[in-house]
């Protein structure tokens, strides 16, 4: 996604109710964010929030915590969050901090159209991984669910490999998302836009 | 593929020197078939057999096994056959079969544009189904792998995820074979017929 500077993002972001600002507080306890012992949720890189705000909104029995790296982003999401919603959070950071944050304590991650950091020397840097999959393995829970959503085909394909690789099998998948109509599928601002060009979206979930 | 009876086929079939009338013998000692301890690849439904005799041309290191079920194709098959490939031999019968007449011979598996068998309750028949990867586990060596290309997008999600469950991992995958001119990729004649149509190949190899 190509950023704009937002002015005042930073200060808007960082004084919004809905933003954890010391989430090192919370290591091993982020239920106590929630007040409750629903299991917790995250979307990595949730960009403009349409996605996470509606699985909140339809699923008031989980908790969710979307985190995107950049305020000038978040900002616009925060913009869309009209209705109370005390199962849903947000953390302003780099996803590489995560393991310092949270102790096994995250059910599933969702991964929605993420950088796939096409070049061979950033393939570190792709959410998916072995890298950040030992992340995930620090965050989640002893069953770990993740849920991928990509246009991209050869960062889908290698993150069937990586995930097969890691011990993921595949629990559900979709090569034409759209054309399947899942329907409890909801969609991000970017999916919308791809979907009306006829690109096909990959879906896929895995679990260990 | 619709069958069309093809007169003489039979005869011609299990007359031939290269079809394995008895496998029944060769329990055990396939290698005696080919008179050397080359690795044994085995290809289920070859259909009318460009990939198999192609893949014994091009690598004569290797032995192979093309399987097929109906002798009105496989008659098609050997009338291909012009040169002498003295690492190519047939079987003509149901691979349903193939556990009583291997045991643990087998290094790799191709299954090539397979039906489908769409309906639900025809599931067990899929070549990818966990029936046949149990047959596979006890036809092939303790390194298991399985190559399969199809157009069929239903049947090539139901197979990763059939695949992964059964603990295998992808080694290679592409969702657009035809795009991605894989160096070493053989045409079936199902798939130049596809590629023409410009209808998406689905290819995968996984290991375990």
């Amino acid at each position: 996604m190509r950023l704009k500077h937002i002015k005042g993002a930073d200060e808007k972001v960082f004084s919004h109710p809905m933003v954890i600002t010391e989430p090192q507080k919370y290591h091993g306890k982020w239920q106590t964010v929630f007040q409750n012992n629903q299991p917790i949720e995250m979307e990595i890189g949730m960009g403009k929030g349409n996605f996470i705000i509606q699985k909140a909104k339809r699923n008031p029995q989980i908790n969710y915590i979307g985190i995107e790296k950049y305020s000038s982003v978040l900002v616009k999401a925060l913009d869309k969050v009209t209705d109370s919603l005390p199962n849903l959070c947000f953390l302003c950071l780099d996803a590489k901090e995560l393991p310092t944050l949270f102790d096994h304590e995250i059910t599933k991650v969702y991964l929605n159209f993420s950088d796939p950091w096409p070049k061979k020397k950033h393939t570190k840097r792709r959410l998916t991984s072995d890298n950040f999959l030992s992340f995930y393995d620090d965050i989640m829970q002893t069953e770990k669910q993740i849920e991928q959503k990509t246009d991209n085909r050869h960062f889908f394909e290698y993150s069937l490999k990586s995930f097969t690789d890691y011990g993921y099998h595949i629990e559900e998948i979709s090569l034409n998302l759209s054309e399947d109509e899942k329907e409890d599928n909801i969609e991000t601002e970017y999916e919308e836009k791809w979907k009306k060009r006829m690109v096909p979206i990959y879906y896929v979930k895995v679990k260990k």
